[in-house]
């Protein structure tokens, strides 16, 4: 090390999976979340999936003599469930909503109302300028189908919307930090754009020294809540939850040591959670010229990824089309029915027609079911159309950022 | 002006009232905002309202030759409406959308189907790199009752978020542009929050050279397609459009004329829009420090800006507690009625009762009539809960950026 002085810092990063009713054991786990947080003393804790606001507050409560500043990000329905304590103060934060975030008719993956968004904390620590990135994803559903993944248009929007949301938000940092479950495979085209578009590095990839479950993977079989039939095809698990970073200005990061948890703490009955903790050591210097700036050799690989996440973005633009037009066109034939029917009980009324033609209860039910499904199509019908909206916006944008690629020198 | 040579920029900015079917003499008056551009040849021009695509295609052709560079923000349902023409590359754009945007039983105001946002496009002109941000906002109804404006909180948390957003965007612009149709008053809280938080500078105050209509009005009840009964207690008129700006680095930025259009260009019968467009010619020079930094003794201003902004949003945040509390009472209600009624049909069904208590026909009614209460009263509530949710994180924010500014030396 030359010179200048170097800054250590300490990172834990967890996907609590506390939602309330739900998760089991969940108060249990909590309290031993903050007692290891408590006894480790880390610098910097970014917590995932902390749905309930008291659980927060219990947490906040506990941790308050050794992590004197926190901050939790309220958005969407149930919330963000990301959370962030610090021993260090929090000068600002800043919370952005990605466009789209799954179906709010695909209830029973409940993505649609948890307000899935990256918050920004910005920390100023011996000097240096941190950008922090809690990020919160859509959720990997049916692991076991990924080459159907219906939900991957909307994930590339969201890491996308997320790149871009780092690149222009951490022009004034020193370092920049990503913590955090991404719900995506290291070599997914997700992933690939994140790091390709922002420059960030893999914690996992450039640690000197690595400890805890084999391949840095955090969705383990081995976990007693993880749901053992969506894991079959990954005997070893699966990495989603990854701490990233750069340096921006004149200084360099590395990763001295990361460390997954690997089950139940010992003398504990149960794990943290049904995701391990990642934990990471990074080592901060002032020096020379930042690493990772992208190079023109890593041009070409960035706009390959791009071309590819456009393509698959345009896919699922096509298939929002095509949902929108059918509902628009089902919301006409409902409402072309219940105007008939209308103007059958009018001309009742009236005294057009000898006779009722039909018995009034069905004729009543039949309104009702055509009334149902009008609302029903013109609800979906408008949803898709913000969907096409928010597809199309992005698509257009990496077209805008693959000409830009092409024209640089 | 010493040594250094200066760009000149001329900016031209309306809110087009633009809608498909509902603005009167739509395509006529795009037809002539399209020649007036390609006559005046401005350099940047900031259109909102443009909602229909295919009007913005439309410019976009006529403008080829002169604007070569050009972008449309989509979101929402209908879209932002907000789209950018430049004489200069646009290298980047980026889109943040409000968390709160009225509400969406407001039909008559249509304000949350609209997705309003803030753009940012990213612009390099003669070395100088330009953040510009066009934003839509939450419009002003009902000026004659400002006094009770209910969508106040929902405004200054757009106009917070705008700050924000603007402050962790722009930290590595040497130019900072906001122009387009903010809706509120020079005076409003919402402003003077969003101008005292950027250190943005107010066109219409600082040029040196002002022509148009008086005070700088851009909504004038001469104009023949306003409502005049809702400028009534505004005789001059009221200014809602702006050009703001300033300098981040070491720049300076001068306003050397403003103008607005007053009525019909000579020649033309109708006008372009229900406002009056904007003009504006800055003068940008590099020099010595950056001029409009946030001093000392702002500092106190701004504090009790925020103070007060601090407490609308807090009065909001309890009407939308209030308003979250009796829905969700309203949803256990029509609950209820519903299982009393299904374990009557149960009963009537397994012959427990001797005979069917209601006539058919008004029991099935009314089982409809709960089950859409119930799902009304559902919806309401979820949405309410965001609403306090956003209030909340809000308020969060100005209390984190008020103990900043009293802790700043």
């Amino acid at each position: 090390m030359e010179g200048e002085p170097t800054l250590r810092l300490r990172i834990f990063d967890l996907n609590c999976w506390a939602i309330r009713y739900l998760s089991k054991r969940r108060q249990e786990r909590i309290r031993l979340i903050g007692d290891k947080l408590r006894q480790e003393g880390f610098d910097l804790v970014l917590l995932q999936e902390v749905w309930s606001e008291q659980d927060y507050s219990d947490l906040k409560a506990k941790l308050a003599s050794c992590y004197p500043f926190s901050h939790y990000f309220r958005s969407g329905v149930i919330g963000s469930g990301l959370c962030v304590f610090s021993r260090f103060p929090i000068l600002d934060t800043l919370l952005y909503q990605y466009s789209l975030n799954g179906y709010p008719y695909m209830l029973q993956h409940g993505d649609w109302f948890c307000g899935k968004s990256v918050g920004l904390i910005i920390m100023k620590i011996s000097g240096i300028i941190f950008n922090i990135y809690p990020p919160c994803f859509l959720q990997l559903h049916a692991e076991y189908c990924r080459d159907k993944d219906a939900y991957l248009p909307h994930r590339l929007v969201q890491a996308w919307e997320l790149a871009q949301f780092i690149r222009h938000t951490s022009k004034a940092a020193d370092v920049v930090l990503l913590g955090g479950d991404l719900n995506m495979h290291p070599e997914d085209v997700g992933i690939r754009l994140l790091r390709g578009w922002t420059g960030l590095r893999d914690a996992f990839a450039e640690a000197t020294h690595f400890e805890g479950c084999k391949n840095g993977c955090t969705l383990v079989p081995d976990n007693c809540f993880t749901d053992k039939s969506e894991m079959l095809p990954f005997p070893l698990g699966i990495r989603i939850d990854y701490i990233l970073y750069k340096a921006i200005s004149s200084f360099t990061v590395k990763c001295e040591e990361l460390k997954t948890t690997t089950g139940p703490a010992p003398g504990m009955a149960i794990p943290f959670s049904d995701h391990e903790a990642v934990m990471a050591t990074l080592h901060i210097q002032r020096q020379g010229q930042p690493a990772g700036a992208t190079l023109g050799t890593a041009d070409l690989a960035l706009a390959d990824v791009v071309t590819e996440a456009r393509t698959e973005v345009g896919v699922g633009l096509r298939a929002a089309q095509r949902q929108r037009y059918s509902w628009g066109r089902m919301a006409v034939l409902a409402l072309l029915l219940l105007l008939l029917q209308a103007a059958a009980a009018l001309g009742t009324l009236a005294g057009l027609g000898a006779e009722q033609p039909f018995p009034k209860l069905s004729f009543c039910l039949l309104a009702f079911l055509s009334l149902g499904v009008l609302i029903l199509a013109t609800g979906l019908h408008v949803f898709h159309t913000m969907e096409v909206k928010m597809l199309h916006g992005t698509e257009d944008q990496m077209w805008m950022a693959l000409r830009a690629l092409q024209e640089r020198p």
